[in-house]
């Protein structure tokens, strides 16, 4: 039970770390910067994660293995780019993988440290979209995961799936492999058609009726 | 004394966490997306100030409450925004009560693990200002407090009462509710009249003088 | 030993704080967001690694000295910028300092505390590009160190040379100076000349060939 986390975690490393890197390579940040970048995208949801639940020094700075899986995805992705980028953008595939693994091994991680299956599950779910929330704040974007298509929503339900099954005493293992299929089904088939959760119903042309304010809301909260 | 923290941290965390969803209703977030910056615009500050004190898991994460009231008041504002974004913008004075409700409680649980008055100070100003720093900086903007009307120095104010009380020995209920007056009051004053703290005094246009450099100085660090 | 990466933390803290203060006044913030800036760029990297290491509450936090550093270099920023921002860009200078001086510290005390050499080096680089990050991230910046010539090489050259030399028992405080003067010239020289670091080769321009797509890739990952 200890061990398929370990592996999980450094498969989630590696395409989350390509993920970064592709980011990193599109911005067109040097070869140091898309080691950053690489790191940052694949370490951040675990490390945050394991200062959370107290688990320090963090897995991923006291193991070799995570930074030179990290540095591994981000030289492999400077120096084939192009073998990477082309046609449709695999960021979106790879960052669907590292969702699938992560939201699976974080939540695995939060039920070994005895955490309750709520909180063991939005720490698998945070360990999924931290990567990739800092990913993107480094490189002064919205993070995908606050727009995108069922992005959190896939991370919850693949940690879900694993703290179920935990719950009722089911093989770790395969409840592993079915939550980060699901994960990464719902999430790819969500980038396919679009799928998407509502957005709130401001109706900024509302304003019309008499007496009400005509100028929309400042945009700014400061 | 533990109780009243408790119970202004879930106020706080309550009407951060409408600040947040509508930042993220502003910025035509989905669902999820709301929700998400609706917990981090509530709890990061309390998060933070946990970590730094050494209370892991943080309370925010160990608790179901606050959670709950987080996605409550996400909710709140995801099926009823335009109640709210009508005319005056409300994550303003929402702001301003998240604000003074942390200020208040951070320094109180500061004081509770024993930091000294500055200290206890500063860590709850920072419960104050680190969610809604937090909810720009994912929202990629410059965060409100580092521009806006007398913030941070609300929330110090705030924080300093409680603490200055506790050393006089003075009662601790009176004290938080002094303390968050006087943070609400002062903030929300300062949006009212526009009071702002002094600018630099850099004149771009000195540069005419003979021998000085006419370029403006490079705009970024790298 | 102890003694020396006191005095290098306090150094590192006002001059980074004297950067995080110069980007403050070119984005017209306040004197409080000045402040609040200050003290990020100064501390986040420090308050970083001690909580990775598990040094907690961090030195940033418990130790007055690094907050009266911080409000002292902002506030000399505040009152005399004029005198600073002319001609060159004195923040790069500061910040070359800073990540030198950070550098050399985070490896040390990553030493004391018992880490192994190569996550002491990396601390060293993270405790000395951390500040920098913060700064930028909270100026909804792409940061520095992720473009920037030779940033976070000098920094990790410069922590190295402080652990190979730990690790050959060479005398600690010439192994800090001989770090930072080859981290700070590094960067100071790779400003001068514009070293910088290969960027990937991404020919958009490639999609000629038949069959390929003419599209560019999308902008964004989600």
């Amino acid at each position: 039970m200890e061990l398929l986390p370990y592996i999980l975690d450094l498969a989630g490393t590696f395409v989350f770390a390509l993920s970064g890197a592709m980011a990193g390579v599109k911005h067109r940040l040097d070869v140091f910067g898309i080691l950053v970048l690489s790191f940052a995208a694949a370490n951040t949801g675990g490390i945050t994660r394991d200062v959370l639940i107290g688990a320090v020094p963090p897995g991923a700075i006291n193991d070799w293995h995570y930074l030179g899986v990290s540095l591994l995805a981000g030289l492999i992705t400077f120096y084939f780019p192009a073998a990477i980028t082309q046609r449709w953008s695999p960021v979106l595939v790879f960052d669907a993988a590292g969702l699938a693994l992560f939201a699976v091994s974080g939540a695995q991680k939060a039920l070994v440290y005895g955490l309750n299956p709520v909180m063991a599950t939005l720490l698998g779910m945070l360990t999924g979209i931290g990567g990739g929330m800092a990913r993107d704040v480094l490189l002064a974007k919205i993070p995908t995961v606050l727009r995108a298509e069922l992005y959190a929503v896939a991370a919850l339900a693949g940690a879900a799936i694993v703290v179920i099954a935990n719950m009722l005493q089911l093989p770790s293992p395969a409840a592993a492999l079915v939550g980060a299929a699901l994960c990464f089904g719902l999430r790819v088939m969500a980038i396919k058609y679009g799928w998407r959760l509502p957005v709130a119903a401001t109706r900024r042309r509302r304003g019309r009726d008499p007496g009400s304010n005509p100028q929309p809301p400042p945009e700014d909260a400061g």
